[in-house]
């Protein structure tokens, strides 16, 4: 099977880091396709960035859907996820999405550790788009700068797995989420250094499209994830105004 | 004081009943600018579509925010809010924003009654990003099909009114809100007709911008909502493009 | 417009400060009408106080609502709002009800600052009554006592602003909503001081009721807030009791 | 141990019937004071009257206080439940809140059933306040009118059977709780014709009463419900006046 | 009346403490039958050893149903609480539930103090399956260990009540749950030293047990909490698997 | 990798519909080893068996664990799932619980449809739990009788999807979960008739016990699900016994 790891952001080394990621953890038989968009912002870190990132998202898929099959939108946040179910015949998962979900599995309470204290609001807006409030018990974010986007759990490696430690004892968090695209592949290499288990959203994302595959759903033909009728657009980018014109 | 109402579809008529409905309930020396999308779809009627036209919103806000003292982004589920917010130094509200909270001032719970079944799940997910779901007794739509979205007001006037009184007795109900943007003024021609209280959106988003102006609230130093630090982009509207990058 | 600003304590220096901060806001046109109330408590400060203030609210209800066009319960924790609202046919707002709501349209999340820690508890049972629980990052008071109520916001202005700093920085808070009749006025004079954006709950209650008037809504003519049939009663204020006895 | 039976109506009648239902499910040694409100409404049907009778609930604390080891709200909705805890040593227990507590040991879910469908908005907003509003399964009110509230229990026997039964079928609600003061004693006439078990509020209140007296509680000397500091009022009854002086 | 207090450990020392504090608390006129589990754990302190005490839970109740009126189940965490009510005939409380709900009714808000960190987690599960998160304001605990569960109440007592004077403060508390079997009687020995409240789980298991005695709740004939249809079983206690078989 | 497939339930036919169903969706490489239990019912069906049927889980969990990577419990409500967790070292999942996360990733809202009514109010429970009752639109159950619960998908083949199509149409659920392990296998033979995407509970169970195992989850060393001290009982079955005394 092929999967389409999709990355909103135009920085192409962090593509590289998720789809290192999401191969460690593939099944025999699974090819991952890696993609970095086109245009946009070179890392999405905000609810702006995340909308302007989203279109970005629609634009990719229309232009690799067939292609593929399934989608993992790896980036902050999964932009543009729910209308991205709505539009497209394949199965599409996001990126938080599925390391909340898997953190789910491993404990009664996951804590998101992140590496930018700008990010927390945000996160925590997400968290509750997925109804999981419930299950979280902290986000915690370094409160430090950085030198590049790309490298930065090199650069603070020490800090994360301080902070992961720190929020599962002092928070009672069961299971740790590395949140952020560009954290991806973390997780393996400190696994050995964290008191309770850890989840790498670019491999969690990786594992919930083979298994969405598997299941093989039905796209829905009613209800509010049935692809949308037909409708005329201006000013979009050309393929993906196609298919919202079902041309 | 100067209020952008901001219709991020491109059908012109709407952007006349959104404004005539907003004059309407205006203070004295209060002016409304109405502007309608360059660019994007006729109207935005599910989260795809929301996605595509909050880009456009930004590009839009990048455009006339000079220019006025707040804005309404007037489209059903405040596309592109959030990021708004963060994004410029304006106060800026959003249609179903300002209908829902004012509604809550008129009882102890609303209905949304709307023209299209296929906008109540993602009614839904707004009213919940909102925080006010306890406050929702029912989200209603007409069943029907209609001719012009512009019109649809008139088309199914005798509907709208008789669904928005079953609610109220079925559902318990003490307040009626009109959703999206093509019922902008239906409100105020049904009132007596109707036996709770309804909500014109259009004209609570004029009274709440014009509330936050009068608040004269400070751009937030700080925090989630302060402006993102300057960043480069690819592929973006130029305006928008250079406010992102703080050139 | 004619809006009445109800103060149901008994301490007149306490409603100049609320109509002042009012006036301070009000469009063109909005006359102001504060009164203070005839009998009851210095100023309302647990819920037993609110109850006993309650019901001299609907006693100065009953008295001055054929006056003026809408009214604005201007104490803690707004007092009898539910009530007032069955009752009487004039829109009417409470002062917590009207600065939390405005809060949200500022923000993700919000932050109480009081004077009293005597307050905290209460005034989480207020938010949780208007269904806002999941938008208030917390409620912060000063622990320090005060010689006069009327002037806690001179007295300890310096505290309060840093308590609204702190607030923002380790809270999250988005917006600060400055709570308690007497800290009326306040958010317009430490507005440059505080790293995010300030509420004033009188201004935004006088914003408020201006924003109901102009939206016309119809008294209830089913449900919860339709006026009660007529009862009679015994030991009631005179005009209360006739207004209930529908005489 | 005495404990007090407060009904804040004016109708003896129901008095009556909350007192012989107290009496069957009381404790050896238990002895019931039972006390009609000296003034207010006939009963307590709304928000509005419940603010009135909550501060006639006050004044007869302020009278009884002194002879009894714990006291019962008996009527709907338990007005001035809060502001009584604070300023009264004894325990003191609301009707409602009694029955709803004891009805979450005999299930999962609670179905509330009473005889008038103007109380169900209000009754909602009292389960909420009470924080349980995931154990209830449905609030389902008669829409009958009724000759005299006192033998409304009579009257609609019947209905009230067949509506317990519904609801416990319908809405799957594991038990029956009968819902205000006039019903007091129907419960245990009604036992062997409804499927699930019933729970008379008066008796849950006077047993949960009981409850309280044996274990105890001391009165809290910090926090929200610690005894307020003297203050001086204007125009309160004079019982109430001096104990909240404290002279 | 006859109570049935069931420890579903095997330590008997802790049984006694468990007795003696509910007969303090007892009515005239109620026996209290205190029984020890014959198998299983010495204490119940996760969530694995109550699911395998939940079993030994129904086995003690299919051996002692028939000889009491009601009976409590006095272990931490209520094990077997739902299914034991779906089983038997009699009325059954959970320790931990009789707690929480009485203490619902001396204050705002409770605090559950124990005196082993491993058991929080736990603990806000079970507080969130009551669904009484929303009252909930801590969970503390002792991070000492313990020379012997029995005498635990006796070895930390002086820490136990710093931690309840601790969480009254500082969380806010109005009202201490001391939780875990171990720990009953300890309530009324320190009443004194705490400033807020402080329930008994014992006493108010006995209390509560009581009053669903006394309001005769029906053993329901439809719905979740009817007994089961007869069904064969494997393996299973013998007086159990006959109950269950309906032989 | 191996996973173990545990039914905790004594019907061998059962276990076989479930091991197929996982079969049909492993990945390369991945075997499945099923077990069926040695003692208890033939089929869990509501609390009480749930508890029993929990501890023969723990049982037949510290037989199998050194001989798999990880572990399902296959039956209704996840039988001992989070003691499961604290107990063992493999990652465990629940048949449940894999159904619902699952069917997250494909909508924003699912429906459980199973074949018996008794049980719903046990199901509403195991969601709540999970803390996903925001993401549940309904359940719905079969009012029928059955010949035999390992044949009940073939009897009631066509009920079940037209019951699945009923909710999907009027309850706006956006995906379908066929619960109760004799459902197993259902989904794959029903997908092209029914409207929107199905979920097989056993094929979730078997992907989700996948990703984990392809995750690498250290086992925690502290917290809630750290392995729990040594400890000694009586009574227990004797692997299980000697792994909880850590011999």
């Amino acid at each position: 099977m092929k999967i389409l790891v999709l990355n909103p952001n135009t920085t192409a080394s962090v593509t590289d880091r998720i789809a290192a990621a999401a191969r460690a953890a593939a099944a025999p038989g699974t090819e991952i396709v890696a993609v970095t968009a086109p245009r946009g912002l070179p890392y999405i870190a905000n609810r702006a960035e995340a909308v302007l990132g989203g279109a970005v998202v629609l634009e990719m898929l229309a232009e690799h859907q067939h292609t593929v099959d399934a989608a993992a939108i790896a980036a902050f946040g999964d932009p543009a996820l729910g209308g991205a179910r709505e539009l497209f015949d394949i199965p599409i998962v996001g990126m938080t999405e599925a390391g909340l979900l898997t953190a789910c599995m491993l404990g009664r309470s996951f804590a998101i550790v992140t590496f930018s204290a700008g990010l927390v609001s945000w996160y925590r807006e997400c968290i509750e788009w997925h109804g999981l409030e419930r299950r979280c018990a902290a986000i915690r974010a370094l409160d430090a700068g950085f030198a590049s986007v790309a490298d930065v759990q090199d650069e603070h490696r020490a800090r994360l797995v301080a902070l992961a430690n720190k929020t599962a004892a002092e928070d009672g968090a069961d299971v740790i989420v590395f949140s952020g695209a560009p954290l991806s592949g973390l997780a393996a290499t400190v696994r050995d250094e964290i008191a309770v288990p850890v989840v790498d959203c670019a491999a969690a994302a990786l594992k919930q499209a083979e298994a969405l595959v598997a299941l093989r759903p039905r796209k829905p033909q009613i209800g509010a994830f049935r692809r949308p009728a037909a409708k005329s657009s201006t000013g979009l980018a050309p393929k993906l105004a196609r298919w919202i014109a079902r041309e």
